[in-house]
């Protein structure tokens, strides 16, 4: 029995509300209690008689495990990400926790509200760079060895993925992101087209277009959306506009 | 000089209007011209003074170079796409007109409006099987040899990547989705979870959890997504529930 206890776990996309979809402002008002990292938690409109639980970035598991603590005792809980919960989030850690914890836990209404992933918002801002089969990366080796990561840049890119790199670099890691460029540059052209896009849909957005041969030396942090293009992505110029990167959906035969 | 025109290519998610983003619905209501494909013109809100121009699933390339044409007149004009407009959906083939098109769409007023595309929709109603790293791919060879859709098979199942599959299956396409279940067969166990997802968000929404062993004897078609997991991927069982399916955020040594 779940005694009336929801955890519903919610994706808010980049940021600006404009990209929170009906479902997930509808399950933000109906939470009695939201949990969260801090900085998403005060996206959230206030709704009286809600209790917040804000945490800091590192705890999604003991994040999780209080928010079903708390749901398990009857309460509508509210979990929130950035961008989609399922993309490199809160689902993945809620499941672990519902794996791990007690029985109870696993009879609880679960439910997952998708939300607009970063890679989906950089590539809307301008134009259509994962316009053919892509892949999402995370640069972080917190959780897995810096070999396998290598291992996947390997495989993507020489099989023709266009490839979002999620956390591509953060003060804890700050040679990762130059090491998978170098590592890139096996398999793509240095003309590859890169696009940095930051904190789309903020107020201090930043997208920028530039090469492989460049993007090492170019500004990133945590905030920051990599998509590197594949040898067929094109960089449409316009005079007086930003130019447009895109993929073509036909693959040349050349790929193969 | 854009005379005013205006061409927004909008991603209308999953089906439900639970998933349209606030961006989506105000693009929509401010265009005077609708393009798309005909079921999903027919899911947008009526306004007075819009014009709607439904075409064929198979006329992208024509439809865009309408939408275009339309737009250099100085209308407003909303190109929509079923999920998001970047993923096997439309913006791709609006870029590909205005490179090839005249100089004059060059100088259009361009935007793309992200949604949520059907990997999302799909892995939140099942939990997070797209947990970690994974990729995207299209099993239609109308675009590209299908060679190179089974060196990117190969590359992404022995990577360890999550693979979501879009298009796995249609009348013209018979065989393509039982070779590529053969395919993975080669990297991964018969028990590697698989989940399908048919018309998520919609009355005649399904979603079912299989393995890779009963994949290809499970029905499939255009509008199905499929998400094939990795070694890693787990099953939750919850008595009288659905499974919750996930792929831990943590690689274990082993992959590698």
């Amino acid at each position: 029995m779940s005694g009336g206890g929801r955890i519903a776990v919610v994706g808010l996309g980049p940021g600006d509300p404009r990209y929170l979809t009906p479902e997930a402002a509808e399950t933000l008002a109906s939470a009695q209690a939201l949990y969260g990292y801090g900085p998403y938690l005060d996206r959230v409109p206030v709704h009286a008689g809600q209790s917040r639980h804000p945490s800091d970035n590192r705890e999604e598991g003991a994040r999780a495990a209080a928010a079903l603590r708390d749901a398990a005792t009857g309460t509508k809980v509210a979990v929130v990400s950035g961008g989609d919960p399922g993309v490199f989030a809160m689902a993945a850690a809620i499941c672990e926790q519902i794996e791990e914890g007690p029985e109870a836990w696993r009879a609880l209404d679960v439910v997952f509200v998708p939300g607009i992933t970063a890679m989906l918002a950089v590539a809307a801002k301008i134009g259509a760079p994962l316009g053919h089969d892509f892949c999402a990366l995370s640069l972080s080796d917190n959780l897995k060895p810096w070999e396998l990561v290598e291992r996947r840049l390997d495989a993507a890119a020489s099989a023709g993925f266009v490839i979002a790199l999620y956390n591509p670099i953060s003060r804890a890691r700050p040679w990762q992101f130059g090491k998978a460029v170098e590592r890139l540059r096996r398999h793509l052209p240095e003309t590859t087209p890169v696009v940095f896009g930051r904190a789309v849909g903020r107020s201090d957005e930043h997208v920028k277009v530039t090469t492989l041969a460049e993007a090492d030396a170019t500004p990133a942090d945590m905030a920051t959306l990599v998509i590197v293009g594949t040898r067929e992505t094109r960089v449409i110029t316009r005079p007086g506009l930003s130019p447009l990167v895109y993929t073509p959906r036909a693959a040349a035969e050349a790929s193969v």
